[in-house]
């Protein structure tokens, strides 16, 4: 060897290995995030590959359990709601479509699974996996980061690998040598099956390695159809379904075929396909891709044309990561401990994983009312779990990318365009309302959008479409509130919660109509918001069911979650929720001391299990005292201190629940994460502050658990925060100053974030003292 | 008065009954067409208001038998093809879609009834008809014409009056002075049903007038979705539906709504919605427009605005017969008899029903893919009810409208592009194959067409579709028939008849192969066509069946239609159907004497029940002797005796056929109209002509039933027949005329129509002698 060329190899090794190092850098934060955390419990995230808003949510499945048996709902569905539960220890399959977080589920579409040997088309039990396609699976032959999940299926010895772009899902499995190799497409399988869910599945063999079909499911999205297309990397040699369908009377003339075997025209309400592979010894793994549209399969067929015309596993998997590098990279944090590091990033995974995209490459996408529309102009998004993500996902967005929260918002008005009641999603997912929960919390996500001043979408058509949705008579009560001032717990339930949540809400809009200068509107929402008072029993310091006669109802219990005028909650919790004027509700509860007694009260008093075993949302784990951290309606509770004179004892409450509902572990969420709001409360408690009530410009400060963060703002302006004397131990906050100047009140504005400000926080041990 | 006033008058008044009496005249040939004809017993045409080749057949519906009871096929469902029987006591409703004359059914969506007092959601039985929503009615206080219905509801005192354009029926209702007048929107009912046919129906109350919605069902068409938009020309003041799904497990987060009334958002498997109204002594009748979309609610109300913006009913009536005048007047006749001309004008109405245009205004439709395909420089049409109509019905449009044919072929060129199978329609409708009957029939349409010189489809393209359709090896029984020269019998059901056809078709496609100087194509296709041949038993004279090892199987009864190897006929019948090549046929059957002996004996033999009666298609009324003329199978049989010294044989059988099989009554038809091609049979032997082998330009000649005819063709010539001496004792023709010039032989070329000739016929009382 020459010398010549050996100096060339050492400069290509220095320069591949200074390529390596430079792109280990740029991928400095993903290695933070694990997806694992929260898919134990109650958690309720999956671990699979998706991308950042991402439509392909490509994930495993470990059981599949009925939505009811002989009619009765079965809560163990409760567990299945992304489709994977850390401890069942066998793997159904891989599907393309799951929620992160939520608390009732849908989805789990278009699942596959390899095996090997004989031909199995049932799923199998968890207590008798050999006896179908499952397969056992252990967790020290599993891993998972962002973009990317792998497992080793014991029972085939087939090596999954996964990853995905924003339409498209792409598995890399590594076979034994086999002449039995199979891929099952079960469109018969997803999550909260019931009797009867699957309405209609369609399928066809284009040709020898590329599939199209679709599958139509009822369920909580009422009308739902995801469409398809799949490629293999290598011909299959063989094909077949069979057909799961009731006792059918009618085959007409289809009857002439076998169509259990290599016939390429599918269709029925249950079906379970299969396609037949063999592999050498050294065979390239078998790679497939399976697109998703929410409008065609010639839609799928071009979004897989458009996101992956290749097959370089690699490279989908690099720049999976890569979009994940710069969602992450939205905040920048350092932290001494590693499990705040992973908790911090983590959240920022969870809270970049919905809204999802929901259009095709070109822009089309199915509407509220089933026809096709053109997303003019913006990103469609889809499900909305709005009562969960008002408070402080989307008003992260608007600190850390305001752009995409104005498509959001975009998408909600073309969701009020298409509706028939004119109404602005309250839960919405896939072209469908499901009016799950409560409220009318989109118009705080507008409100918010709007204070914050997001652009990008229209702020007019906004404030109609808000004023329309707060106005449908026939919606939970809304024709009552507006007459009676409250919803009347005789002609609809939860009705307490209904009123605290209306009244908010109302004020989000009297925000709008104030910006807007509609004056007389402002008016009326602003009288709206003084709602809560109605609901507010003087004689006992609490809100409770009041009827249409105006009379308070006779039986209450203040403790109990239950048939109580809330909704997963307690009238202790809920009866602090006018986050929009905190000061008339210190007033209307007895003034500061009161408040504050209050408050401590929450956090320390025991609620026994009784009072809440019954609430699928709440669990012992999200449970501090009687304050609900594991649901959401409580999210702003601990930062009401800042309006009493007391708001240092917010501190080290904050630093506990950051530290006990949040850990690095796979059960280490404290509750359903409810699509990215956990984890937004995390991020932004993290950081030291926190939005209590979206649609004003002001955040309530706590106690940051970082050293320093820098968000890098779309602005081009940067936010710093800097937590001096920070440690484990040093949860209060003795001063706080902006831009170098104190503060002496806890509360920041929106203005002082995207102006680019230092927010300087002096930590310490014990608190401050008060007057 | 003055002199110039009463002078203007009088000019008026002659204007005006000038412009009636043109009217009139411009709308001569209508009043010919009787739409109750083929109404009773197994007619299966209906009575509703359609145009020419229209999406919307709105017709009344007498009654809904289920397809089975108790899983077993209930052959009563048979009688409902059409949704209409003349002789049941009460109607149902009036839906929107209908086959005309077909042997097997779907359709009959978006049943719409104006009742009175209190509601009723059930349809009610026939027996009880009080019980339900249906009403008595009267054949006297009924009428019906082209593009008009009405009927007097007995029940309810309402008049209904019903019309329609290409894509909208328009209903008018007079309803009496009521509080309480409804119209129910049945989404259940429907032709042929069956549990579970239903898949998913979707019902939006967009305002006080409109609604928007789709039926979706599985059965004939696997996978059919009908979209629809209808308004009322009034405000309804209240509305509501009932859902019969059966119990659900999961109502979802919709419980918290009453769905049942004034709810604007409607979705489940079976329901049935209605709409309130009142009514005063003197209000305008309601009028409702209902238009239908395969492609989406957004397409429907497109094709609403497009064709009728407005509400005047007597425009869209007077439209719709201006172009059946125009339809109808692509061949004028003159026959003395009365009942003659209503049986041939009601035959050119029935010849013009379908295949309907399936496309929106717009040019997009639904395509066997089930995505969305654009039109591009043609109409898209659907049902395409082939086996039927490829034998006289194309070639009726190949001489009186190539171009609306050329269209059709079109259709069916896109059809297979869009097919997994790569296949022409075999029995297609609502983008799906139905697969009912058959042989590949479209490849005849396309041959006859090309062969007659039609332009406008791709020739090279339709040959290649044809090549791959007759290839699909899975396709009943064709890797076998192609492999040995026929289908056998224990391989593939129906064996003979489908060798036959084959045969035909095969034939048919090198002459298309031949035009377009393939000729190694023509060579193969030459050599299939003589695969009749392989299933002919020369011992016993008959075709029957063939079993893989090459020996005929011994059990056979060539008068019974079942099991025998047929389809629909049985072997004394279907053995003469070698349409192209009938010299070979004669030769293998024994020559000339023997074969005019079979002919004959064929028309005079006593067929007893018992060999036919459990076949749908055939019934007493549509044989003759041994010849079945209500079915297709024999259409061409007649004829055959032009090959024989003695073609006279044929025409007084003709002359019979003519008269007996088709009457002007309700129970006129000899058997199911067959969505034309009964039809097509009558205008073409009543002429004198018929196309014995679709793909040759030669017709054969018979005994023309008019006394003159001319045929406008759309190259600007005109075909003219005249029959001298013609009467109902003259069947028989002593000379034919060309242009002036006697024809020696009874067959004449497409090239003398097109040319504009002039045929004249020589009527006697008497056979002309034979040699």
């Amino acid at each position: 060897m020459s010398i010549l060329k050996v100096s060339l190899l050492f400069s290509f090794f220095t320069l591949t290995t200074a390529f390596a190092q430079a792109q280990e850098d740029k991928l400095s934060l993903i290695k933070y995030v694990d997806p694992f955390i929260g898919t134990a419990k109650m958690g309720h995230t999956y671990p699979g590959a998706t991308v950042p808003f991402g439509s392909i949510q490509l994930s495993p499945d470990t059981d599949t359990i009925p939505y009811a048996y002989e009619g009765k709902y079965n809560p163990d569905v409760y567990r299945y709601c992304a489709g994977y539960q850390y401890d069942d220890p066998t793997i159904v399959g891989f599907s393309h479509t799951h929620f992160s977080g939520t608390g009732h589920a849908d989805l789990g579409d278009l699942l596959m699974m390899p095996t090997v040997g004989k031909l199995r088309l049932n799923p199998g039990t968890a207590d008798q996996p050999d006896n179908g396609y499952r397969s056992r699976y252990a967790h020290d032959e599993e891993s998972a980061s962002p973009a990317y999940y792998q497992v080793l299926l014991k029972d085939y010895g087939i090596n999954v690998e996964l990853t995905s772009s924003t339409r498209v899902g792409m598995h890399r499995y590594t076979f034994p040598k086999t002449d039995q190799g199979h891929v099952i497409l079960d469109l018969k399988a997803g999550t909260y099956p019931f009797e009867g869910k699957n309405v209609w599945t369609f399928l066809r063999i284009e040709n020898d390695s590329t599939v199209t079909g679709y599958r139509q499911t009822q369920g909580w999205a009422r009308t739902r159809t995801v469409y398809f297309a799949l490629k293999f990397s290598k011909p299959f040699k063989s094909y077949g379904n069979e057909k799961h369908d009731e006792k059918q009377v009618y085959r007409g003339f289809w009857g002439r075929f076998d169509q259990s075997k290599n016939f390429p025209e599918i269709a029925g309400k249950e079906i379970r396909a299969y396609f037949d592979f063999e592999f050498e010894e050294d065979s390239d793994p078998l790679i497939a891709k399976m697109a998703i549209s929410p409008v065609s399969t010639a839609g799928a067929l071009a979004n897989m044309e458009t996101e992956i015309p290749h097959w370089d596993f690699e490279q989908v998997k690099r720049e999976g990561e890569a979009l994940w590098e710069q969602e992450l990279r939205k905040v920048t944090v350092e932290m001494d401990d590693p499990d705040d590091m992973y908790n911090f990033y983590t959240s920022m995974y969870h809270a970049s994983l919905g809204p999802t995209v929901y259009m095709d490459a070109d822009g089309s996408y199915r509407g509220l009312d089933q026809n096709i529309h053109q997303a003019d102009g913006f990103t469609n998004y889809t499900s909305f779990s709005l009562w969960d993500t008002y408070r402080a996902l989307h008003p992260l967005y608007n600190i850390i990318q305001p752009e995409r929260n104005a498509d959001m918002i975009n998408s909600m008005l073309a969701h009020a365009d298409q509706s028939v009641h004119g109404m602005l999603p309250i839960w919405s997912h896939y072209a469908n309302e499901n009016w799950c929960m409560i409220g009318y919390h989109a118009v705080s996500v507008i409100a918010d959008a709007m204070a914050k001043g997001v652009k990008g979408f229209d702020h007019e058509k906004a404030l109609q479409a808000s004023i329309n949705t707060s106005n449908t008579s026939y919606f939970d009560g809304i024709g009552d509130y507006v007459a009676l001032g409250y919803v009347p717990e005789d002609k609809s339930g939860s009705s307490v919660s209904k009123t605290l949540e209306y009244a908010y809400d109302d004020w989000a809009i009297a925000q709008m109509a104030t910006q807007l200068k509609k004056d007389s509107i402002a008016q009326i929402y602003n009288h709206r918001s003084e709602s809560y008072k109605h609901v507010y029993d003087n004689s006992i310091g609490f809100t409770r069911p009041k009827l249409s006669d105006g009379s308070f109802r006779t039986t209450f219990d203040p403790l109990d979650t239950h048939g109580q005028g809330f909704i997963e909650g307690n009238s202790w919790n809920y009866s602090l929720y006018v986050p929009h004027d905190p000061k008339s509700l210190i007033k209307m509860m007895g003034g500061n001391e009161s408040f504050i007694q209050r408050l401590d009260s929450l956090f320390t008093m025991e609620l026994p299990d009784k009072y809440f075993e019954k609430t699928e949302d709440i669990t012992r784990e999200g449970i501090i005292g009687n304050y609900v951290h594991g649901n959401e309606p409580s999210h702003h509770v601990v930062y009401l201190y800042n309006w009493t004179s007391q708001p240092q004892k917010s501190q080290d409450k904050i630093r506990n629940i950051l530290k006990t509902m949040y850990q690095n572990s796979p059960d280490g969420l404290g509750g359903n994460d409810d699509f990215g709001q956990m984890s937004a409360w995390y991020i932004f408690s993290a950081l030291g502050f926190y939005p209590v009530a979206p649609g004003s410009t002001e955040y309530a400060l706590g106690s940051p658990l970082v050293k320093n963060a820098s968000l890098p703002l779309s602005n081009g302006n940067t936010f710093k925060i800097i937590a001096k004397n920070q440690g484990p131990d040093r949860p209060f906050v003795k001063a706080v100053y902006l831009n170098g100047k104190e503060l002496k009140e806890p509360f920041i504005d929106h203005a002082d974030i995207t102006s680019g400000g230092v927010l300087e926080f002096h930590m310490d041990k014990k608190p401050k003292k008060t007057k």
